[in-house]
């Protein structure tokens, strides 16, 4: 009997490593081979800081970055302006905005953005506690840092319609030409926000 | 204070999974962000694989295959021809041979190849074993299968002038031009060794 598949263990362990993102048939492969061969407990090692970052990783209570005490490190700093709340899409847009040093204030992740299509709505994201933040912390002003597609704009002017009400400037990022972008690279729905948001020099 | 840093366990989950090969920085940190982030356990499933794989899977004690038992597949077939002996570099290059359905009898995998330069010689690999099994198994014809590089031929070599005293017919597989292959693609050494290794058709 010819043998053209590994043993069972190892075409799960495949099956398992494909589910990470960006790792295809053929690096999934190459990982677990790795893994079956590799000396030192390296591999061990791997597993074991799977499973202590799920156990101790979980989403700030306020902001929902990651945090491993109630509240993040961002959150649980006094020094951080309180009168600043920067809301993003996602946990991972906020570290982006820090290494900018830009940004003083504090953040709320919402944990998505509005999508229909992927049956994403409202409810299942943390606007009901980021009005609770708006109303507890009064804010003066809130940036809306969304991604700047159909969604993001969607997503941002919902929680615009929501915030008004309250005594809170609201504003968003800039949509423009990027950094270093030529605008022989621009799209043409770029250079049309660039147009539109342009700034008076002089 | 700028928070430009995951914290330690999520940075020491990138530390860990760039160890995998061809992980590099960024794709270490989009797995490690999803293993945060991902819903239903699929983590911990890859944990438990890595961990189950590296308990259940070692090598086969005749051939050097993968293997859960004492003998792989192949060596506990009974059906696989006794009197053909295929060496290999790797456990790994198995499965590419049997995939060809061109070869029925059994495997030896040496472990590596005899490298200098790596620090890798004939003791460092399953040679004494590959001895024993030709005197005790006595094959007709043992076929080298092993890269076709300088190491690779320089261990085919070495393993030859140590084996041509056993009554048996030692092979190599051929070298040549790859299929689908034309000349414009094949560079000096190939075509030499296809020259070389010319059949005869008539």
């Amino acid at each position: 009997m010819r043998r053209t598949e590994y043993p069972a263990a190892i075409r799960d362990l495949i099956q398992q490593l494909r589910q990470m993102p960006g790792v295809g048939p053929r690096s999934a492969e190459r990982i677990a081979l790795w893994i079956v061969q590799a000396r030192e407990e390296k591999p061990e090692g791997i597993a074991r800081a799977i499973a202590h970052t799920r156990t101790v990783i979980h989403p700030c209570a306020q902001c929902g970055f990651f945090a491993t005490e109630e509240l993040c490190e961002i959150c649980a700093d006094e020094s951080r302006v309180r009168s600043l709340l920067c809301v993003v899409e996602q946990p991972t847009d906020i570290l982006p905005l820090e290494k900018t040093s830009a940004f003083r204030g504090r953040y709320h992740s919402l944990g998505g953005r509005i999508s229909p299509l992927d049956r994403v709505g409202p409810e299942d994201l943390r606007i009901a506690a980021l009005v609770d933040r708006v109303e507890k912390e009064a804010p003066s002003e809130i940036i809306f840092a969304l991604a700047a597609d159909v969604e993001g704009e969607a997503t941002t002017n919902y929680l615009v319609d929501l915030l008004k009400k309250f005594p809170v400037t609201l504003t968003r990022i800039a949509h423009g030409l990027p950094a270093g972008g030529g605008l022989e690279s621009a799209d043409e729905l770029t250079l049309s926000r660039a147009l539109a948001g342009r700034t008076k020099l002089s």
